[in-house]
């Protein structure tokens, strides 16, 4: 199949890579879903990466999105400050070596605060591009790093990275709740209970503890801790969005997390709209078609 | 010394025990300070330790509080209800063997949230014994898990236990954060500036990414990231203290984390007052004068 392809479309992250191989009208003709993100990776380890997806795919241009082009990936792609548009994605892209392309993220330098991503703006340029969301929308990518993304007119304005799974995975590990928070997390009356308690809560540290607390004084069943907890933690994050219930909540990434939020966002009042699966192959092909 | 002693009091809590000889007027002859807490001992190791204390400081009653009265301790002492006085707690004494008494917790059972303590409350007495607070009052006991104890004519009757010693710990040893919070945590332009923005953030797993993202973007130094994120963790916690400023914080604990809040309640526009070392004892010696 591979001998088809234009491009291959590579999402490298922290710990996983997606490859496909693109035609050029930016249909997928094949794909590899591998443990191969840039933590079990050297630098000088991508060369013969890149050989090896061309063994797959074919002799092709290379673009490749996400933590490949950070600090720990292969080479830096400093990032473009926000409001940032596809075309200066497009243009600002890294070639470490000739016909390989490393998509840059997005930052917040100069405001109130800081903040930066690498891999979730090119989803949401898919979103837009294939007609899933309108050019100005409100954006929420659940993952370790919970990702909401605000754009005007195409261009990303503002963002914030909210820590809630990675919350959860240390919680779940180390410390106090540890042991407690095993159990798992499904939309049900604890998730719910725990979504309207971190609605509520003005102090993620103190809400916390009532995990533990409610479990010892028999408020709390031990099966009902986990998505009682994790209710909480994404009830949290959604109560200090003061425009949830102004607009539609679009969420990228699919699966079992984003309908979680989607229950979640219905809980606080919101519109949550699924925005199907494609978006980051959609969003490299906007990167590709804008090539000179 | 020891066969001066009326009485032992032991303040045993999960990773240290510290242990007094107490004369029959509540002054401190001798005391030991060491790694057997709870966590390091089973159930049936006990009645040896305290044969041990007794060796030390001579055959005398007991009187123990902390986390050595939990299910992860010798034996549960039911918590006491708040509104809690000392004289309930004297009451509640469980007594494992003979002239040994385990002073209970504090618990929230019924009300909006639960929450349990046990330790804290001994140094809430105790402080208010000596007069180093009133009977009227909000305290502070800064540690792992920080409480915040009001009292009402003496009674304790709310208390909210904040996991922010915790959270520091954890994000310091896993995660996104870890490797970068390592440096010293002092008063100084970065913890105060941490302060403010914890204070102003509504969202603690969103704020604290801003120390990765400041980072990246040079907009924290890597000596500031420890103290700067120390202080948001701090500053979130002020921030949701409604009452700060209405009347005076009691610190209780001493040492440079009382030290740290004492400064953060300052920047919020509280007044600290620190309550001086020795209230565990006082209130144990409380305890111990209730008795028949």
């Amino acid at each position: 199949m591979g001998g088809r392809a234009a491009y291959i479309a590579v999402d490298w992250g922290t710990t996983h890579r997606r490859a496909f191989a693109m035609s050029e009208a930016g249909a997928v003709l094949d794909g590899l879903h591998e443990e191969r993100g840039v933590l079990a990776l050297t630098a000088d380890a991508y060369p013969a990466e890149i050989a090896a997806l061309r063994a797959r795919f074919g002799a092709r241009p290379v673009i490749a999105v996400g933590m490949v082009g950070s600090n720990r990936g292969w080479q830096s792609a400093p990032y473009v400050d926000a409001p940032a548009t596809l075309a200066a994605l497009a243009e600002a892209c890294l070639e470490p070596v000739p016909d390989v392309r490393i998509v840059p993220g997005v930052a917040l330098r100069d405001g109130a605060r800081p903040d930066v991503m690498r891999g979730e703006e090119i989803q949401v340029f898919g979103a837009i591009g294939v007609g899933a969301a309108p050019a100005t929308a409100l954006f929420c990518q659940p993952g370790t790093h919970n990702k909401w993304i605000e754009t005007v007119d195409g261009a990303i304005t503002d963002f914030t990275t909210v820590m809630t799974g990675e919350f959860f995975a240390l919680f779940r590990a180390h410390g106090i709740l540890a042991g407690m928070l095993d159990g798992a997390v499904e939309d049900g009356t604890a998730f719910r209970a725990g979504i309207r308690r971190g609605l509520a809560s003005g102090n993620l540290a103190a809400t916390l503890f009532e995990v533990r607390s409610g479990l010892l004084l028999d408020r709390l069943a031990p099966e009902e801790a986990a998505p009682y907890a994790s209710g909480i933690l994404v009830g949290a994050d959604l109560g200090t969005r003061a425009d949830l219930r102004r607009r539609p909540v679009h969420l990228l990434g699919g699966g079992h997390l984003a309908a979680l939020y989607a229950a979640a966002v219905g809980e606080a009042g919101g519109d949550p709209v699924m925005v199907p699966d494609g978006s980051t192959t959609a969003g490299i092909h906007a990167i590709w078609s804008l090539r000179a």
